[in-house]
């Protein structure tokens, strides 16, 4: 439901509108699937959704939408701070947004406001990083 | 699929032996699931498995098994160390451990080793997170 949430956002900012079949393609899956889960936003009271009318973002999915996009940009930015490459980026943040908690949320963000106040503490990290972790000969990220 | 064989190793380690109620039951899935699924790990030699004869892992499966445990344990590891508590940190890693990529768990690692091996840095973040963190006013953590 997040995911659907967070994409009808960003196709109302970017576009004005969110059509059923943008969605679809959007997030790879069926317009019956989108159909449904409308259904259950417009329950939700997320959306107001009729068919042939059009999907309109209630205020409380305007506000929920933007904390899905929020979180995204954090996590984003997170991975970047750490050095990873964008596309591993967005497919990770894709994967996990939705099953880290709040409180998980906020200390990452606390970690993220930390290294950009304490910005000679995020180079030592990198530095180790690039030189004495042991990340060629570590079993678990190869996996 | 890792789910299944991360827990099948570890009751292999605690028990000696997976049956497919066990395996079922700590997964919360029907055992028709876990009989399909150890199908399709043994079509992976990461299993062999025959109805009524049990199942046992190959050398390929020890290995997967055992790399799955190091990365849950490594990722629990990482969210302590920020601070989060322990029943969050299990609903959080079991959430995200199999959609965080080698790249993103290589960078995750090598801060757990930064911050083992500069405590101080740890300490300072710790600080900065408990009195400069703009967590209550923080929008993002309390979707
Ligand atoms: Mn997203
Ligand atoms: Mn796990």
């Amino acid at each position: 439901m997040e995911d659907y949430l967070e994409k009808i956002y960003e196709l109302m900012n970017d576009k004005g509108y969110a059509r059923v079949s943008d969605i679809a393609s959007s997030l790879a899956v069926q317009p019956s699937s989108v159909t449904k889960m409308l259904q259950k936003l417009d329950e939700n009271e997320y959306v107001s959704y009729e068919k042939y009318r059009g999907i309109v973002l209630t205020q409380r999915g305007q506000r929920m939408g933007k904390l899905m996009k929020e979180r995204h940009a954090m996590l984003a930015e997170f991975l970047r701070m750490l050095g990873v490459a964008e596309e591993t980026i967005q497919r990770d943040v894709e994967g996990i947004e939705h099953h880290v908690s709040p409180r998980t949320l906020e200390s990452l963000q606390a970690l993220v406001v930390f290294f950009n106040t304490n910005p000679t503490a995020l180079q030592s990290f990198l530095q180790f990083q690039a030189t004495e972790a042991p990340s060629s000969e570590d079993p678990i990220a190869r996996s």
